[in-house]
This record gives structure tokens, sequence and C-alpha cells, in this order.
């Protein structure tokens, strides 16, 4: 099955070429993530899509100085929402009474739902949902990379407070979730390119009840 | 892009037909979530695929009667580690030595490394963490059966607590994520799988720094 062969063609890139990718293919990985399933469909987070030189060079000691921030075509911060507000409800059920005509009186209680939900849940709790939210997204995004043949690299090694005040997140009501660099590997000079994948064995990865 | 279609055709079903998906897509599901990335490599969960009748009716009352727990072709429970034990390490450093036909010496600054990262977090910021890779995996296992024309829901609406105690996950270091159900949906008799998807645009969902 090719989905298959795209996970064993990936891995998490440890140096990137240099080159851009395809414009057609960024907007593919960036449209399989506005199409990711998330909690409630609520879609608690945004994505910075970072192409720019000088930003990058500011973001590179935020993230332990690691070369993908550098070297990859793009990167992209996943960042959640910190607090779900009225206004981004109102928005949200606004644009399911749109999408599915239907009068917005009928989501009340879908509506009410929502807000009891998140209602019910304080800050941390709040950007928690929000940030697993992105790591469908991130999954997600990384199948689509693969069937493309664009490298990725998941990142979770960056100092979350300076990434936010570096993007001015906070005041903004979102917090860094993860980071996904994409581009094209250096397979040459990237030893981890003709390494086997280390992964459980189908034994110890699942339990099955039937 | 199939990538795209596959995700436009995906929905969130709440109607399953009740019948059996196919035991090689089955298969290929599970090992796109065998072969997910996931931070340091470590894939801090382990899944259980469901198929039993008599655990189904238990699980129902758990999962607040979501029908999808009875009429879906199998459940998977993804369980996030609570703990990252000496053992666990040891076991992940002797599978990438193994893997990688290196002596384990040379991975001594490897493990020395996630015992630290390890070391520092306490229950609750270990099983976030574990979490979090279980969603990479959700998202992954979504995208693989949307293009096998398999159907799934994520479900977060469950009684962590009452679904560890169902499957004894606490005393085994593990605690409930997320659950997927896969089947085939019952196009007739569910409503959302007419509708159209709500999603936020493109211009609201991403910002480019170019």
């Amino acid at each position: 099955m090719e989905a298959i062969q795209h996970l064993h063609w990936r891995y998490a890139t440890k140096k990137y070429n240099g080159s851009q990718i395809d414009q057609d293919n960024l907007n593919t990985i960036l449209e399989s993530i506005r199409l990711t399933p998330t909690s409630l469909g609520m879609q608690p987070f945004k994505v910075l899509v970072i192409d720019n030189p000088e930003l990058r060079e500011k973001m590179l000691p935020i993230a332990h100085n690691q070369a993908q921030i550098k070297d990859a075509s793009h990167i992209l911060v996943f960042a959640a929402n910190t607090h779900i507000t009225e206004e981004i409800i109102e928005t949200y059920i606004n644009n399911v009474a749109t999408t599915r005509q239907m009068p917005v009186e009928n989501l009340a209680g879908f509506k009410g739902m929502i807000a009891g939900f998140t209602g019910s849940k304080n800050e941390a709790q709040i950007t928690e949902w929000a940030s697993r939210q992105c790591y469908i997204a991130l999954g997600i995004a990384m199948s689509t990379a693969a069937a493309l043949k664009v490298d990725t690299t998941p990142m979770e090694g960056f100092k979350a407070d300076e990434m936010d005040v570096l993007f001015n997140l906070k005041e903004e009501g979102y917090s860094t979730a993860v980071i996904l660099a994409v581009g094209h590997r250096d397979a040459e000079n990237d030893q981890l390119a003709k390494m086997p994948k280390v992964r459980k064995s189908s034994e110890s990865l699942f339990e099955f009840y039937s």
C-alpha cells in the first residue's frame, strides 16, 4: 500500500539541502492541515508559515540552534489557542450555519455544549486540549508531505515561551504547541537518511481484543 | 491531489453500518500507526484494537453511549505511557542498537539525553507528552484510512479514568489518551455524511512570513 511506502520513505530529516519546495506542494500540505479533523470541529489553532530569513535567525537560538530552522524550505509553527472566547465560539457557529445553510438558532444546543465544554476548563487545560489538536494536524501534514516526497521534521525542542514572545502569540491568545520543518533532505550529508527506521514490533505496540 | 480528495471524502462518522473492514485494510492502518514518527522516536504508547462485543458493551457507557463504540468495525484505544521507566529506556536503546547495528555504548549520550528529558517531568507532564504523540498517530491513521476508503471517528468524549480501569491501564503505566473508531459509514442514515465540511478559511488559519 502506497501510504506505507511513503511512511517508510520519510524520516525526521536532520539536514536539509536549502532548496525551496514547490509552491503547489506547500499549498497541498497546508490544505491538508486546513482539512484536519479536530475536537468539536473547532480547529483551535493557527499556523505560522515562515520563510523569512531574518525571522529564522531569531528562531534559531530559541530552537536550540537546530539547523533545520535555517535550512528547511519552510517552518510551520502550530500555535494553539490558550482561551476559547465567546467571540471564537460565535465565529465558529456562524461558519457552521453559513456552510451548512441552516438557521443559527438550530445550533443553539451545539453552541451551549461548546460553551459548557470550554468554559469548564482553565487556561492550561484549554491550551493542552488545543495543542493536542495541533498534533493531529501535524500527523496529517507529515502524511501528505511524504506522499509528495517532501521531507519533514517534527520539532518539540524549543523554548515555547520565547517563541510566543517572538510572534506576539500570548497577547493574541495563542501558545506555540509544536513546529514542523518542511523541505528537501540533503541525502548525502544526512547520515540518518540511510539508517533503518527504529520502531516497536507490532507485538509490543498492539493488543488485540477480539 | 489525492490526499486532499481523501480528506474531503472522510468525515467524523456518526453512524456505522456494522460491517467489518477488510483485514488487510486494518493491518495497513495499524502499520501506519506503527510507523508514526514520535518524540525522540520513543512511541510512548500502546494501542488496544477492540472487536469483542462484550468489551464494547462495557465501553459504551464510559463513552457516553456513543453508537460508534458498538457499530464501528473496530475501536482503537490509544493508551499513553504515564511513566518512562529505566526499563522502557533500556528496551528502546537496545532496539536502536539492534536495528542500526551499532554498539550500545555508542548510544550512551542519546540514552542520557532521554533520561534527562523524561526524568525532568512529573507524571502529569509525561502523560501529556505521551498523549500528544498518540495524536500524531491518530492523524496518520485517519490519513491512511481515508486513502483506503475506511471511515473513522476520533473520539475524546469518554471518561478516561473509567476506561483505564476497564483495561487495567493504570497498573501497567498507561492512561487512555484518545479513541478512534474505524469502519464503514451508514451513508443513508448518517445525516452528517452529506453535509458540507466546516472549516476555517485559509486566510484565517494561516499567517505567512516571507
